[in-house]
């Protein structure tokens, strides 16, 4: 066992090149038997062990610096830098982050960055006129995204040292698309020599490794460009899921996954045959493909947000369309197959919409194209990693004119407002899908919205309204009932439903026998939801308390924790309201 | 005068390529005219006269769909589709719109975002089994965005016709940047023909046209891939400002200008002498540059925007980055450097920084990164293009932790905030730059901002409190004003210097002797800093008023029209007040 040794990347330079081999192997185990028992991503970090031993081996972190990128393949990285232990435990997130260790550089999650944020580190060490390696460590997934791009575009006029290692593995998280990818091939094919060159066309300079895997022939191939005084690209093939046979097999399951069974390779939990958002509005979806060969819906690498795997891509045929990790690129689309008469839906996750808030104003909103948005993961019950957050889209949502932002409570809600905005045409229409469970309808359901922002009283009470908005629906019943058990009172309930705009007939008339409003809403309360409430009431006697979340980052949370901390237990909300009425 | 008798495309297929010619010269006298008169986008449009006269003879609008990507080289698709005098006279925006004409498919203004909508065009017509050609018509410095690389990307998977023209003129705004331009300088040079080409590698066919402003080679280049069933990119060759010196000589002048003198090139009324927060800024921060080697100015290919023109360009030397049109990796580059120990400065548009709210949250803001943007035109007094408006901004720098947005209301204040912003360590700052002329201050300035979301009281009264954020406060000293005048009620004036929290001291301190609190701010209301100011007074006796924009697109406005249709003139304003407290 060298890997109990091995405390840092100095403890790794110390070892022989047979026992480097070892060490990939060790990795390989502790990778297996943590993400077997917590998930994570298997295939993309059992497919880089070597290259980040390689590289740990040869430059001089944290001196040198490696960027990854998208930093869910720092696996590795991390169990070479001090943090085996904590990794093998759970302690620490799945992402690189600068308060765990020295040898990290950025909180990173989402991809296609680390290209920029490497070029800003290399620029501000020429400004201080330091030297050392700069390394981004980029997966070929992300590079269909437009910051990477970017980032390449501009780090080939940079006129200094910089290593971009592109790690491909012939795999985005579904499969690759994209012209590029072509382009990946035929270099991999001509063992990097043909001359049509993505990379060389960006002005960069160019170096091919076919044996991504092979520990002296990494060594071999860092050490001839460390110190190099020009950005370069090395272009490394490896084998996504190497050293475990059933992630070979099934890229796509393997490269983010529940715990699993080692042996067999089975989730140890069968989620398919749990019910669920996702998998609701695939087989809708499906359905309604059958129907309408004008309806087409588009991921960005995701298709399994609406459980989308090869059987049903394949049923959907040309009316799906995966743009890669490209998502401005994706409204984009969806705003124009719109224009053209057709139906575009859009799954995508809350934390990966944010990267479009420009293509939604403008591409979309502006022209006022009925494209439909579904919003996954959004709020508290989305991603509880720092970097993908998913409570930060009503504030930015809200903000677009045409924009018409749903908010559903429960499944029967929620299919009739998917049923509508397909045949809606009048305005872009999202969705905010709730993530907290799917819950029955306790109360009937509407099958049109287009009278746009129409709250609705789902139980009738006085003194005290509470409305309560998409998943934070069940939070509002709950209130509803502590508050009568303690006080008596019979309170009204409100399922706004529209989360873009305000029902002012039903805000007005319930001021004739209400003295307090309450508005809960799964995001943050600044620029949400209910302070727009509390505007309306601005000039009444009308007292407004809004709940939602604090602005602030928050890492591997536990919902309950992050609920009681903002006060959204029906406890302390019902203390509240007896606090301010005195009751 | 042949010109005068086209009042849609059909009419320009009569023409022989003499009289086409002819054509082109009266089209670049109505464009000098015009432009001269009002101002505009000059160079680009005067380099595709002949492109867009061929591409109207050999395509068949609207059946056939040009897209003008960034739209404002759409001047000649304008006088050529029945909007001649309305052009001359002023009467439409200059961008695309398809309340105009049938031959417009988006209002579009942003760059880099034509691929993708007319990829969506494309893949519409396929799923309806129509045939026409989709051409997407790309400047390129629109080359650099992130967007336009996702859609080259997707669109070379589309499998069915789809033209994409990119006119290269070998100019964006200021001189191009980045890899890319190098790729373009090759192909130019060895007539399309050398191997490594950019296009090619992302997968797509190619076609290069050296003589872009010669009509008979373009009409032929056009047709001979007119109903193509794949996608290709037609690379055509042009001058920018062709048939104006001036405009060939000053490409950057002529990128876009104001009134301008035809016989001399100068602008009717020389703004170099006036005062601007534009040239305030480039001269602070060129003198700091020398105090700090370690300060960097980036830029998003509009240097003008702090003044830094060529000359001031090569003072600033490696201080400077203009990183093209790529509004993602600015951010992301500016965290990079501001991780590295350095002063990133990145000056922008309000408009643009709308493509970057994911940078924004997590390559800058998640990671805490000191960075400094200075956020240009924001608010009402920004650009009144529809494609173009800038008060959307205050929800969405609001809903990002960590970041500190700065509203200075005056001179003295912005300067000291800049320098403040500058020295700053413990988080991004974002100063808003007032857009409603450079005023003196009126109260004593602090030079320290570190205490966060301190108000400042800056006249004492009692009864109402104005808090009058950035460049409305003029506007909340003239209700104050007013408002004494009317009723004889001195009242509290209120500048809250912070966009992005709320004091909540000073904010219970008032409630004493206050009933009642206005908010003023240049931006849309939903979302914004007012309604968490009614949110902090929800559950007490204090009315609020939240004055801001409606949220919705307006478009070529006049802001006395659009003050007024939001009731924010200062009668208005002392009428609401009169109301509420029955004065």
């Amino acid at each position: 066992m060298y890997i109990e040794k091995i405390n840092s990347p100095e403890d790794l330079k110390k070892l022989s090149i047979d026992q480097l081999n070892v060490v990939s192997e060790e990795v390989r185990h502790i990778l297996l038997q943590k993400l077997s028992k917590y998930g994570g991503h298997v295939g993309p970090n059992l497919g880089v062990v070597e290259a980040t031993i390689a590289m740990h081996y040869v430059f001089n972190s944290p001196i040198d610096k490696i960027v990854f990128d998208v930093s869910h393949q720092c696996y590795t990285h991390k169990i070479l830098t001090g943090r085996r232990d904590a990794f093998i435990n759970n302690q620490e997130s799945g992402y690189t982050n600068p308060r765990e260790s020295e040898h990290d550089f950025f909180i990173m999650g989402h991809t296609s960055t680390g290209v920029s944020l490497a070029c800003g580190l290399a620029k501000g060490r020429d400004l201080k006129k330091e030297k050392s390696n700069i390394i981004a460590f980029v997966g070929d997934g992300a590079l269909s995204g437009g910051e990477a791009y970017e980032g390449l575009d501009n780090v080939s006029i940079l006129g200094s040292n910089m290593i971009i290692v592109v790690n491909d593995n012939q795999w985005s998280i579904a499969e690759d698309h994209g012209g590029l990818y072509k382009n990946l091939r035929q270099l991999r094919e001509s063992n990097g020599e043909c001359e049509c060159n993505f990379f060389r066309a960006l002005g960069l300079d160019y170096m091919y490794v076919s044996e991504g895997n092979d520990i002296p022939t990494l060594i071999k191939a860092f050490e001839s460009i460390k110190d190099i005084d020009h950005p370069i690209v090395i272009h490394i093939h490896t084998l996504k899921g190497k050293g475990y046979e059933f992630a070979i097999k099934d890229e796509e399951k393997f490269h983010w996954t529940f715990p699993f069974n080692i042996e067999t390779g089975e989730n140890l939990i069968d989620y398919s045959k749990i019910e669920s958002y996702n998998g609701l509005t695939g087989e809708y979806l499906l359905k309604k493909m059958k129907e309408n060969p004008e309806l087409i819906a588009i991921t960005s690498a995701t298709p399994s947000v609406i459980s989308f795997f090869a059987e049903q891509r394949k049923e959907a045929g040309k009316q799906f369309f995966d743009v890669g990790i490209a998502e401005e690129h994706a409204v984009a689309f969806a705003s124009g197959i719109a224009k053209a008469g057709c139906k575009s839906v859009y799954p995508v996750y809350e934390t990966f919409i944010q990267r479009s808030f420009d293509q939604l104003l403008e591409d979309l909103c502006l022209n006022n194209n009925p494209a439909l948005l579904l919003v996954f993961a959004a709020g508290l019950y989305g991603i509880p990693d720092a970097s993908h957050l998913g409570f930060f889209d009503i504030p930015f949502f809200c903000a677009i004119p045409n924009m018409v932002y749903l908010a559903p409570v429960c499944k029967e809600e929620y299919l009739a407002m998917l049923e509508w905005g397909i045949k809606e045409i009048s305005h872009p229409v999202a969705i905010r899908v709730p993530a907290n469970g799917v819950f029955p309808a306790s109360f009937p359901i509407d099958d049109d919205y287009s009278r746009l922002n129409t709250f609705r009283v789902t139980k009738d009470g006085t003194k005290i309204a509470v409305i309560a908005a998409g998943s934070f629906y069940q939070l509002g019943e709950s209130v509803i009932n502590a508050l009568e058990d303690k006080t008596g009172i019979k309170a009204t309930l409100i399922n706004p439903r529209y989360l873009t705009g305000v029902d002012n007939v039903l805000l007005d008339a319930i001021k004739a026998n209400h003295q307090l409003v309450i508005t809960l809403e799964d995001g943050i309360i600044d620029g949400g939801f209910g302070e727009r409430i509390a505007s309306f009431y601005g000039d009444s006697d009308m007292k407004v308390l809004n709940y939602g979340l604090k602005k602030e980052f928050i890492d591997r949370y536990k919902v309950a924790d992050v609920l009681k901390d903002n006060r959204l237990t029906d406890i302390q909300i019902v203390e509240d309201i007896c606090s301010i009425l005195k009751l």
